[in-house]
């Protein structure tokens, strides 16, 4: 009856319940692993505690009724396949035994509540497996993770897939949204005094943390994601473009003020608002807003799902030596029947070419390659949907796959080079306006184009030395002309390309080199 | 350095020159094509032939320009993998000879033209594997297909993978705008003696067709694919939903109105003119009025590429027996690794309810049904994608496709179904109204959704009797309630599902039928 290569993992946190179904996928690099299913109930436990850690009648049954239900999903599966994890709501009830023994005859399945440091090593686990540690350059160095539960908030530092430092504080979004913000109002006032009762737990551990030291901080759980989607979606305090899923210092600025001017967070007026947070923002944000405070961040990326990810990669084993990305680039290539020689050669000359032109250098360069050779990779995990127009169809896989390693802001940036690598060029001007790096990412552009135009045969051909030349508006291509005279394919070609880069206000030349001695 | 599935195919028609490569797929049943790779250039032969059939010195380069750039994309093909064909402008050239020689020299394969009849007979080999025969019922009947191209239309009547009369008249879309409609004007009296002359024409066949008699018509090639476009996205003639690749008689007369207004070809203003198609639109549309009055055609289907993909079929042989679709269908299973027994569960429990419902009967019904398996046979195709929205995703793979058997139409119909089986359903709302046929595709998609439903758990359960019956304004669903006491997952999405169907107004109910004695 059951699949053996299917695997569940049930997260009964204090706001909410959660089952995720996922394949596991046997790479050469280890394994990965694939959401498939996943069920979510807003229980709100942990607002059914009363103050002597008692769980009220209601709280009992809305949670159990739900672990009812994951247990029809959960039928078919063996015991192995299986883990199911409680936190802290379920720490400090003191009739919770009475609700585990019932939890695991509804569901079927032993329900385990897992302490705060566990907890916040699995979460590390998740991330790491989830999300690359670095964007802009490939040392290996510290993570800060801060996972914002309903009614505990775990801090993890570690490196590659290890935590180092692990703390589980009693700061929740129930919890204190319960405290501080009763029936939604929110004032100057509340919100400082909600700020500082969190600023002044942390404190416990900011020292050491701060000793320690990170590269980069990532929020998982539902109060990170749903900070990082207002911030993007109302584009609060980012100026033009707003980084995806990522949490920012002027965002939560922004969001500060849309709060206190709302007054109550019923009021509130933003898009991406879902009815399931309403209740639990306030209390989230507060705490948000103290971990910038006191760890002093800037900018924060998210990650979904951590948890549970977190226990999917500890029940399967982990032991992942690779950068997950590339597992994943491998993978793909695979399930998209992508021809790998193609790809490898239109990388290749893509990064020839990039480095031709001298723009970047140092550890910069070297994550533009990386990025540049998946781009090649993957440039062509469209024609699996269809030839005409495949660059969009790549361009929408790499957007909205589920893809192990890679952050939601790598991907978007991916499916723009792969949006821009064939057909028109003016579409691309909106999605790269505001980017920090537009002019970088236009010369990705032009790398990657001249690659796939060269290697249209898609065969082995020698070609004559190439390079590329960033001048002050445009590119010179310098190439063989009289190679080019006996391919007049790509020679007309080459003179569509750059009637297609005038449109976008860039001139691209062709300089014929002469043959060498 | 040739890869062996891989062919092409070379059309050098009066008006345009194509190249089109494409990979074999082996199937159980047959052959499969599918595009990987195409060229077009624009070289109007028909334009540089004089008044005593010479081809003009700017026409013969035009034209080996072409060829010689296709050549370098067909450098590594072996010769058994590529077929070039000529049609209409240098069957009549007298000069031809010298430009097929300076053709196969620059090319690299040999180029030949083919006799009318045989380039009818390929076209209507191309129809056969790209388009089902008919939209509504099974029966196969006889199909006309009509190819205005850019020096001669032809015109061939068959009944499945056998055409039976064909006919190529000296009708094309190049002459008629140079001889009717000088600089692209275009008024009332030049419109009507063009479209005479095209009658005049067609009278020498119309009689023999009429007779033989056809269920359905296919218009191939560029103006007819131009046409269904103009008319689609300028939405002429069709009151609410412009149905999607079809040439309407309403559209034409809707067409012919504002060319009259415009007064210019070059002073239109609707969406979706591209440049290219200008210089012969007028005298194509001249043509395709001309077929649709002599024949008393009200409706054309569309199909591209056919005399392409005819060579093709042609080339690697065919034989195939089965309905394309079918082999299309379990090809994309293959492809987007959907778990067969889960998507053969979950359409056989859609067909069944469907049933259940009575609104249907007779032929129709078995096309209704043959779609609901279809749908149930690709559900999971977005899957591959990624699982959350993984039914947008399975929208956007069916509604993108190259699926070869099915029509533009048929695909977008797919695609919506499937984009409606799970998830939220006002986003529907949109892509059904205006359909004939808007409620019996509510109920396709009611018994869709309760079978994913139903199935949630993936494996192999008994179910009890179940049936749908449609009441005024929404559903009875009528289920043993016992059952639905054991398993709470399937009764609160159930409750879910309700209150799903009353956003779009309306009602689903549960009827607790007893368990049977």
């Amino acid at each position: 009856m059951s699949d053996p290569s299917l695997i569940a993992s049930v997260d009964c946190g204090s706001n909410s319940f959660r089952l995720l179904v996922a394949r596991v996928v046997e790479t050469s690099h280890g394994k990965q692993i694939y959401p498939l299913d996943s069920l979510k109930e807003t229980v709100r436990l942990a607002a059914g505690l009363s103050k002597d850690k008692i769980l009220d009648d209601a709280a009992f049954e809305r949670g159990l009724a739900a672990l009812a239900r994951f247990g029809e999903r959960l039928r078919s599966f063996h015991p192995e396949q299986v883990r199911a994890v409680a936190t802290n709501t379920l720490r400090v009830a003191k009739n919770a035994p009475l609700f585990l023994r019932q939890a695991e005859e509804l569901m079927g399945f032993p329900l385990e509540v897992i302490a705060g440091r566990e907890e916040a090593r699995l979460v590390y686990v998740g991330v790491a497996h989830a999300l690359p540690m670095a964007d802009e350059n490939s040392a290996p160095g510290r993570r800060l993770v801060v996972d914002i539960g309903g009614g505990s908030t775990e801090f993890v530092i570690g490196r590659g897939y290890e935590p180092e430092l692990m703390e589980s504080l009693y700061l929740g979004c129930v919890s204190w949204s319960r405290n501080f913000f009763r029936d939604g109002e929110i004032d100057r006032h509340s919100l400082k005094e909600a700020e500082l009762a969190a600023q002044r737990e942390i404190q416990v551990i900011s020292r050491t943390y701060r000793q320690k030291g990170w590269e980069q901080a990532v929020g998982s759980a539902g109060t990170a994601n749903a900070l990082a989607e207002l911030i993007q979606l109302n584009n609060l305090g980012n100026g033009a473009a707003a980084p995806q899923g990522m949490i920012t210092r002027e965002g939560m600025d922004a969001l500060r003020a849309e709060l206190l001017r709302a007054g109550n967070v019923n009021k509130l007026k933003l898009d991406g608002l879902k009815p399931d947070r309403l209740p639990v923002l306030l209390g989230g944000f507060a705490i948000m807003n103290a971990v910038f405070n006191e760890l002093g961040i800037e900018r924060m990326h998210t990650c979904d799902n951590a948890l549970r990810l977190g226990v999917m990669y500890d029940l399967i084993g982990r032991g992942q030596s690779h950068d997950m990305r590339v597992v994943t680039v491998a993978q793909f290539q695979e399930r998209y029947g992508v021809d790998r020689s193609q790809a490898a050669r239109v990388g290749e000359l893509a990064v020839r070419l990039f480095q031709s032109t001298g723009v970047v250098t140092g550890d910069e360069l070297e994550a533009h390659l990386r990025f540049l050779r998946w781009a090649g990779d993957l440039h062509e995990v469209g024609l699996s949907i269809s030839h005409a127009g495949y660059h969009k169809h790549s361009a929408y896989i790499v957007g909205n796959a589920d893809m192990p390693g890679f952050s939601k802001r790598e991907q978007a940036e991916l499916a723009t080079l792969l949006l821009g690598h064939a057909g028109k060029l003016p579409k691309l001007r909106a999605a790269l306006e505001g980017r920090k790096q537009s002019r970088v990412d236009w010369i990705r552009i032009a790398c990657l184009r001249i690659a796939v135009l060269l290697f249209r045969r898609r065969v082995e051909i020698e070609l004559p030395p190439v390079e590329l030349e960033v001048a002050a508006n445009g590119f010179v291509l310098g190439f063989d002309g009289t190679w080019l005279d006996g391919h007049p394919l790509t020679d007309y070609t080459l003179e569509q390309e750059m009637a297609e880069w005038e449109k976008v206000g860039f001139t691209l030349k062709v300089k014929r080199l002469e043959p060498q001695a």
